[in-house]
């Protein structure tokens, strides 16, 4: 097993998880793949004895973990999110299964990468998946798809680990990538100089938002090309002189 | 996902389990991946309300479960046993990754075959295990390797379901994706604007030039984003009323 450093920059975030003894099995199943990041978004029960008791040796995964109020908070810095869901596609989001996002997640690993993981009956509202450039999905049983989030953390956390071995030495990242955060302003930087200029009308938006949204989260932008980007962005507000 | 029936003959055996909450995951972690033949070789605690809560919605395997007083007993009329274990290889053992051997027992599942695991304390004894043919190994961190029973259920179960499917899912290309000559001309409609607000110097392109282009490449367009973004750059020319 090789290459197992990438697994420090993977971040499990659990958004609002209701039932303490799947923290617990979060932890657990994260230590024995070699995770230690975890992040709670508003848990209801945090921290909790059903927690300790179901982590068993993994105790310091719990002690370490980091309680924020919403999941960007949980995914700051990250250059990757990828949501655990069973949502049907969307238009901005590539779409895969756990095996397959592990690989993408390990790929990006040498920044924090998270996945994310919804709420045990209500999974992930539309509004935290949409954080998420990738969307991926445990194969279930057409009849049983009802997955417990501990497992779904436990494969998840198996992939990666086994993504490791199979992980090919990728060439080093030329280019620092872009933060979800400075995606996050150049959206807005395009979308206010397109409604500057008149081509997005902000009071019937259409599926533009939507469209960029998903062109800018697959383009996998780095930090200079945000910047070249607001570069120009800005040079349309103020002309500069030749 | 292909062949699933043969999902019908995979057995989960476990050997003397300690806590009925894990005979309550493992039922539902089997059901989750289209598993449904359980049997338990004298469990501590069977049948126990534990169970039955941790089962959630899968309540109908442990019902069908069959008990048993040994392992020999749990294998009848199985043509291939897989052990999960961390035992060292022995002579007549094959010994392999769980991916491996969720491939071998799907390749021999016509017929019934059983996938063993031992108490979560002391996992299988030589004896147990010296019923497999196959010991199956799920790749853990070396510092931390106390997986829970019902989390190594799981991935097994999850295994198997992979193995059946003979490729992984792909995303479905919902989009016609865009010429390269379309993107040649999204790239020419940039550097005017860009030449024209005064952000780019065709008499100094520096790296703009390449930088853009790699970006567009990696993005990979679709064809009803460059129009949308064609559409941005041209009211840029000649604001739109609103």
């Amino acid at each position: 097993m090789n290459n197992t450093d990438a697994l420090k920059n993977i971040r499990i975030v659990l958004a609002r998880p209701s039932h303490p003894g799947n923290i617990g099995a979060t932890a657990r199943a994260m230590k024995t793949m070699g995770l230690s990041d975890l992040r709670l978004v508003l848990p209801r029960h945090f921290p909790h004895p059903d927690a300790l008791a179901r982590a068993a040796g993994a105790s310091d995964i719990l002690e370490n973990a980091k309680v924020v109020d919403s999941v960007s908070a949980a995914l700051d810095g990250c250059v990757l999110a990828v949501a655990s869901t069973a949502r049907h596609r969307e238009l901005r989001h590539d779409t895969m299964d756990a095996r397959a996002a592990a690989r993408e997640a390990l790929d990006a690993a040498a920044a924090p990468v998270a996945i994310l993981f919804g709420n045990e009956t209500a999974g992930l509202t539309a509004d935290e998946a949409a954080n998420c450039r990738i969307w991926a999905r445990i194969p279930t049983d057409a009849g049983f798809s009802s997955l417990n989030l501990g497992a779904a953390v436990q494969i998840f956390a198996y992939e990666l680990r086994m993504a490791c071995a199979t992980a090919a030495l990728s060439p080093v990242a030329e280019f620092a990538p872009a933060t979800i955060g400075q995606v996050e302003q150049l959206y807005a930087h395009f979308e206010e100089r397109m409604t500057v200029s008149g081509f997005y009308n902000p009071a019937s938006p259409g599926r533009l938002e939507l469209r960029l949204r998903r062109l800018l989260a697959r383009a996998r932008l780095e930090a200079e090309e945000v910047n070249i980007l607001r570069g120009f962005l800005t040079t349309l507000e103020k002309p500069k002189r030749r």
